[in-house]
């Protein structure tokens, strides 16, 4: 049977996400409804992507009784009460990052969805790519010997969007790019705690940040340097250096190609792991790849 | 007339720069003596490299009338007292880096260089690649709009290696990876000065620096981003942020490829600076680009 997804808001990453989930199989996965605080741009969204239904309130979409799980993808600043509104209506919810501003508001919607007994997840996308799955088997099975530095770059000019630039709308450039970097250094060193954190960047007159460069020390000289920034594009690729090897990928927080160097030998074997295409075309690079958290 | 080169010490460096000297008209550059500790290494270094005079100790090439100039590729403990030795003989010098091990050292063979009114150079190959020159002119010429981040990335698997291992033998991954990345950034950031510098990174049992991340934070929000590690190998490439495009290079201490990256058009442009060979093999990697700094 169908997992029938109803979608809060109907913003960018919406409309993204939406089209990923036209690229699985529609007898396990189907849209039945979106909300926005518009009527006329809800239309237009279900329209779009044929959806069935289209609210122009999320509290009519939390009432819905024929939605299982609700797909969060309004702003920041939205994401603990509109979590709240769904658990509390008994929808198992999939939050945009960052689920929360902080983790006060985190653990809030932790424990309300503990108690409810629903899934509850951050939609890291990342981490559900078949390239990162394909790392922590590497990792695993230390082909490449044993990690030794986790290293990602994620920079685009995107501070000149509002919702980024303003502390008001619950912006930062770390919510948006930085966090990618920090899940990927997560992922390389599973459960290994870094022994120190340091952070060293710039704020901008607004009191957001714009980037920054992050050490993660960990015992045995391993180390993880996460680079963000919201006002200029880089390369953004990512590597993992080993003992033996290394592993490359790019673009790292949605990757396509892999890249696992050995040493010894300087053999490079390449991997690729094409994206299905949607009908109706996203907004964001390799955005069908949002497919993969719904497969979860 | 030709410049006269002695050179001091026969290991790889040494090796590596009178093969990129070889690479030079013979009419500008001729390399006259050759001297090490061990008579036996200082003739099989001059037979190997078809260079007239061998000498068995440091003093006597200090006491060579013909020399004009003297390439120190000693280890970094011996720089500051062998500097001075070429100094007090009138001879100019060219010294690998470091130059010397702190402040106080350096300042003393600069002081002595200038009472003497002699040329004294540390060998920061580098910034005499014609990519070098390439970046400052395209930096200069806004092309690509401001500079916002400076990154390089310098990892190499070196700490096996007792002079880099060893404290009292002036080691320190620092003073052989680290310091390339950060004349990097100061090639990019010419003459402005960081309102901060970060760094967090591992020490060794032995007291050696293994590797680090260093921010150096200037005023405008613009940033360098500087990883090294003498643990494990990386890419080592290097990239230069700006506000309408990107510039990477790699091997980025000694580079022969370039890529600029126009943000609105897309349009990247590929550079290749090839080096000759020489008829004695190198050790390092694009060892006759040394030929560069000998130009100067």
């Amino acid at each position: 049977m169908a997992l029938h997804w109803g979608i809060c808001s109907a913003g960018k990453i919406s409309h993204d996400f939406v089209c990923a989930l036209s690229t699985l199989d529609p007898t396990l996965h189907s849209v039945m409804a979106v909300a926005a605080r518009s009527a006329e741009r809800s239309r237009k969204f279900a329209e779009l992507h044929q959806i069935p239904k289209s609210y122009a309130s999320y509290e009519e979409l939390a009432s819905d009784d024929s939605i299982d799980i609700v797909y969060i993808g309004s702003i920041n600043t939205e994401h603990l009460s509109l979590s709240k509104l769904f658990l509390n209506h008994n929808k198992n919810i999939l939050c945009e990052k960052p689920m929360a501003l902080n983790v006060k508001q985190l653990t809030e919607i932790q424990s309300l969805a503990k108690e409810k007994n629903l899934f509850c997840m951050e939609a890291v996308w990342s981490q559900f790519f078949p390239i990162y799955q394909k790392i922590r088997e590497i990792i695993a099975s230390r082909e490449i010997g044993e990690v030794q530095i986790a290293q990602a770059t994620f920079c685009l000019p995107i501070l000149t969007k509002d919702h980024v630039a303003m502390k008001e709308l619950g912006g930062g450039v770390m919510y948006s790019l930085g966090m990618y970097t920090a899940q990927f250094a997560m992922m390389v060193f599973g459960d290994e705690t870094p022994k120190s954190v340091s952070v060293s960047g710039h704020l901008t007159p607004e009191g957001v940040d714009s980037g920054a460069n992050i050490t993660l020390l960990y015992p045995n000289n391993k180390m993880a340097t996460l680079v963000y920034s919201g006002i200029c594009r880089m390369s953004n690729v990512a590597e993992v250096g080993c003992t033996e090897g290394k592993i490359k990928i790019y673009p790292f927080w949605c990757p396509t190609h892999m890249e696992v160097t050995h040493t010894k030998t300087g053999r490079t074997d390449q991997f690729q792991f094409p994206l299905p295409d949607s009908n109706v075309k996203p907004f964001y690079d390799n955005a069908t790849g949002l497919r993969h958290e719904a497969e979860l």
